[in-house]
């Protein structure tokens, strides 16, 4: 029987506020549970409709049912298994590497594709403004897939971080450089904007190679791509050559 | 005042089935509209919190305030105007050029992400499949961002339209050639498949030139990028060369 105390706790994770205070973040379905099981994550408590997990996690699973399963999930057609893990300490920036840095991106789907795309093109760490949303949020741990288990995100003072950073600084901009014609680096920083706004104007001052996906289109005045789908074409670019 | 069947007549427009009754489909946003209107689009009425628009559509507009906007509105956050267009009679398909074909994608903004890069691609036509998410469902509508205006959809019996096409059939496949070291035509057709199950198998055996997105990370044995960033590499790949 699923106790009180754990649907209060489950619940609460909705939001940032109690992640951080307890530590803690749900992922739920089979596949990406798997997936976070077998990385370096810690798993708190596994809540499972049946036992279909290793010896390992013995003690931390408990079995409900169907009824209880839909009462703390928070997806419209809950997976079989809802888990909770620990919050992984911080580990330290690398930057000898290609990084992609997030200028305010509120959309968790969108994040959550981001996260995708590091991961399938080899990039291991993103850095985020701190009011981008959060990576631990319910949905952007259902969107990532289990990419989140094999791409570290850093939440900081985007402005500081690169101005102390030592190297290329890309974005797009409409009067970048056609990327597809440009030099592109296999160290750096790719700067992605806000979903409305694009780059902010004080990180606008820092970027050092604007870059442009040109359009095929007819017309394009006020038109751009979603910011997913122009990671997807720039690291696509950086990553083939 | 809005009347009660114009009410029921726009709630009714959600469902495929009376919009394919009423030959309706509803845009909503100031932008969209906008986009809409200096279109060949035909509108039928707008519902609009202040009048902004240019005389030639004065016989079709209602003055409404946010109340009535809230009631008719799909969004969450209703953005002061809602109109209503005539669905365009089908035109001819055109298979000179480069054309997305979609294998039953199922999710709205999926569908409206592909539409915004055919646009921004230079595509204007694309074929789908009978079962694949209408493209005047509101939500694809509102993910198009008047991209819809540009681009053409064709619901076909999918199967039937690849045998009879005089040219290469390009599908992304595991065990495909990387797309960066495969030869693309100019003419051609690109199948984008399910979300969950790819390419479905009776279409496959048609596919000619089967290829693939080459994954730089570490672990992707089950692992695949979303259809939407997919089409979104891909077409970046056959636009730049």
């Amino acid at each position: 029987m699923l106790s009180k105390n754990n649907i209060k706790l489950i619940k609460s994770l909705e939001h940032k506020k109690f992640r951080i205070q307890h530590q803690l973040f749900v992922v739920e379905g089979l596949k990406s549970v798997h997936e976070f099981l077998k990385s370096d994550f810690q798993v708190e408590k596994i809540f499972t409709l049946t036992n279909n997990f290793t010896n390992n996690f013995e003690d931390k699973i408990e079995i409900i049912n169907e009824d209880e399963l839909k009462k703390i999930s928070f997806l419209k057609a809950p997976n079989q298994v809802l888990a909770i893990f620990k919050i992984p300490s911080i580990k330290k920036i690398d930057s000898n590497n290609l990084v992609v840095a997030l200028d305010t991106i509120n959309d968790p789907g969108n994040l959550g594709t981001i996260i995708r795309l590091c991961d399938w093109f080899g990039l291991e760490q993103i850095i985020c403004s701190k009011d981008t949303v959060d990576c631990y949020n319910p949905k952007v741990v259902q969107s990532t897939m289990g990419s989140l288990t094999r791409v570290q995100l850093f939440y900081t003072d985007l402005k500081e971080f690169i101005s102390s950073y030592d190297g290329h600084v890309y974005g797009t901009f409409m009067e970048g450089n056609n990327i597809y014609e440009s030099e592109l680096s296999k160290k750096g920083v790719i700067v992605m904007g806000n979903e409305a706004n694009g780059i902010s104007p004080e990180i606008e001052k820092l970027i050092t190679q604007k870059i442009a996906i040109p359009a095929f289109g007819k017309q394009h005045d006020t038109e751009s791509l979603n910011v997913a789908t122009a990671t997807a074409i720039i690291l696509s670019e950086f990553k083939r050559r």
